[in-house]
């Protein structure tokens, strides 16, 4: 595997989407699902497919994949879950606002290079190796992170699904239908996860315990529990300037109270908490707020302290409303508990890639939503800087084209 | 003056810009400048003075004036600064989003309806009353309050008002150009200026100092000094899982503790201090924001006040930014001194009300702008839950009357 083949491949993907970087704004990318960038990536991974003879596919909750069928089934491991199971990989195209490049379609790129290269050394199936592109991993447009797998893995209600919203009000089954999809046809697809044997994620590293590592490829152990729970904090819209201080009811010092206090019950706890999302009412320069809805993200290595946080920042939270006279609801919008990733698999895939480093991961993936369903493992290819979810993300030609090579090694060994 | 006289014509104006207000969302009035509502409502003050037979004029800042000129010009008192001059009331039809009915709209309605009360008394002019619509006094739309009142007194450079933008990106040039005006000849009209012998400016209060007083009107002694100031908190946009909290550089803390800042500074010194918008990128959930913009507005009875107040601020936040690795910019959008109407005229009206209450005011208003140059003083009509720049914004309709009731005294006192 040569970085040119990676650079070509990549270079393929790399104008879609991108957001345009002036005067100190954002650039990186805006590839929100079934928007536009999100279907000339669905168009372009159909035509990856058929210019490798792969078979299409797109299921009913709007995953995309491309099949290689193996000539003849055989049984590898009979003791194993899914002894005639195939081996998915894949990851997904849409992005946070003004996000990375690297962030999911690394792992759809590797995955069609992976199968160039075992192709190229005329291996042979004994089982499928299929490649998955998975919708609304990000939630950047309807808010609930790895919805296409939630939906596939029975983890959400369709009803909330097709009912889920984007900030124009636009809900998912409208965004679906306008694209040509059919929402309606929503819904767990058991049948589908119980043809998988393993699932395979091959992701940027987000964070950068592999800077100055001599591995360029690390092996996930778990997925720190994590959720998004949403604030609404109410008060009362009155002028800025001729209210007096002890008559209002401001929801902005209630918020801002809140933005400090998450960092520090996070900080003392040992996880993290953010708070990167805002929306306030009126918001006028002269006028009070009326309210505040803001967003809360946080993580932890185990779920005990994930509670501490909550519980810490709920408590001090209400306290405070209750002082600025305010209202203060919180509502979870997702939670997802620790995913420990398959062990024997996880130590297979390490032993394989010659000692690769095993490391945690405090970012959810559709992996983790996978795993509670069909061994899965994933593999982290070396961010130099750390930096995701924003334009800096980056990984050197050099390591992405490792990142394949053990991607292709991992498939080799689960498949051929 | 009965109360079926004022609200016939309130109930004129009464719809138009009225925002809906479904589900806990705000409702109350969105009149932004050059909008369609704003249009509706210069289009009603036409029509007013069509119908009193007053001549209606629009001036090259896009204020709005009905002339009721007088027969013979006479000198009243021959040591005032411009014993020929006009007498004009007024205020402005535009609001704060989501804003109250009163603001700015009443003393539109109670100045037709004193000239109407002053011409069935069959009172004769020695000067000619003029009836003001100023434009974009609140700033709701461009940002600079006063916007009209400003570019008529030369109290802005009118290339900078051309230039403003809406949050649309509309400049004001562009808003009126589309609106059939021409943004080429904004700026100053001292020769207008000059004509004016007074301006009296009736208005909702704006706080509650009137509520169980026997008198439903009062007289304006100052506004306090205020200002606006832009304030641009800068990090790095990154992942809100996988980023280390030592590693990161998250401007929502730094404008966390500006909010929390500014109310503590202005508490302290005896003044008002308020963030009410905030606009963040990317402003989404799982990502730490690169960039929170906010707006601080900050009141104080005198200057020395005023200066404390952000001189503290400016000190603590900056401070606080350096602790967390953050940018921090502030930059002043207006800033207007103490203004102290004109004491005579003040303690004259007074009088003629039979001793009305005399109150300052932390509002800005057109009146402040002009009373630098043309004796000015407000007039304030009971608004018996103080609220104001909320749709709850309320006035009785006796006590509305009771005000067309007082601007008609004193325009018979001053014109007649």
């Amino acid at each position: 595997m040569d970085t040119g083949e990676f650079r070509r491949l990549w270079n393929e993907i790399e104008p879609i989407g991108r957001a345009a970087s002036a005067g100190g704004e954002p650039g990186g990318y805006v590839r929100f699902s079934w928007t536009e960038p999100d279907l000339d990536l669905r168009t372009w991974f159909h035509t990856q497919a058929k210019r490798r003879g792969l078979r299409y596919e797109e299921d009913r909750n709007g995953n995309l994949y491309a099949w290689w069928d193996a000539e003849k089934e055989q049984v590898i491991d009979p003791d194993a879950p899914h002894p005639h199971g195939a081996v998915l990989t894949g990851s997904h195209f849409d992005s946070v606002p003004h996000g990375g490049a690297y962030d999911g379609p690394l792992g759809i790129v590797s995955a069609f290079l992976a199968v160039d290269q075992l192709k190229a050394d005329g291996a042979i199936l004994k089982r499928p190796i299929g490649i998955a592109a998975f919708t609304e991993e990000e939630g950047g447009r309807f808010g609930v992170p790895c919805l296409g797998s939630r939906l596939m893995t029975g983890a959400i209600d369709p009803g909330r699904a097709r009912a889920l919203t984007d900030p124009d009000g636009v809900t998912l089954a409208e965004a679906m239908s306008e694209a040509g999809g059919e929402p309606d046809l929503l819904g767990p697809d058991p049948e589908r996860l119980a043809r998988l044997a393993a699932f395979i994620e091959l992701h940027i590293e987000q964070g950068r315990a592999l800077d100055g590592s001599e591995s360029p490829v690390s092996v996930a152990t778990a997925i720190w529990p994590h959720g998004r729970w949403r604030m609404v904090f109410t008060g009362t819209a009155d002028h800025a300037g001729t209210t007096r201080l002890p008559d209002r009811r401001d929801p902005m010092l209630t918020f801002a109270f809140a933005v400090l206090a998450a960092r520090k019950e996070a900080r003392i706890a040992g996880g993290v908490a953010t708070v990167g999302r805002v929306e306030v009412e009126p918001n006028a320069t002269n006028a009070i707020a009326s309210t505040v809805t803001a967003w809360l993200d946080a993580r932890a290595p185990d779920e005990a302290v994930l509670s501490e946080i909550l519980e810490g920042f709920v408590s001090k939270v209400s306290e405070r409303a209750g002082r600025d006279s305010t209202g203060f609801e919180i509502s979870p919008e997702s939670e997802t508990p620790i995913v420990e990733f398959d062990a024997s698999l996880r130590d297979r895939i390490a032993g394989l890639l010659g000692g690769a480093p095993i490391l945690p991961t405090a970012a959810g993936h559709d992996a983790g939503v996978l795993s509670a369903h069909v061994p899965t493992a994933m593999l982290f290819v070396r961010n130099p800087h750390g930096i995701s979810h924003a334009p800096g993300e980056a990984a050197s030609d050099e390591d992405c084209a490792a990142g394949v090579a053990a991607l292709a090694a991992v498939l080799r060994d689960l498949a051929c």
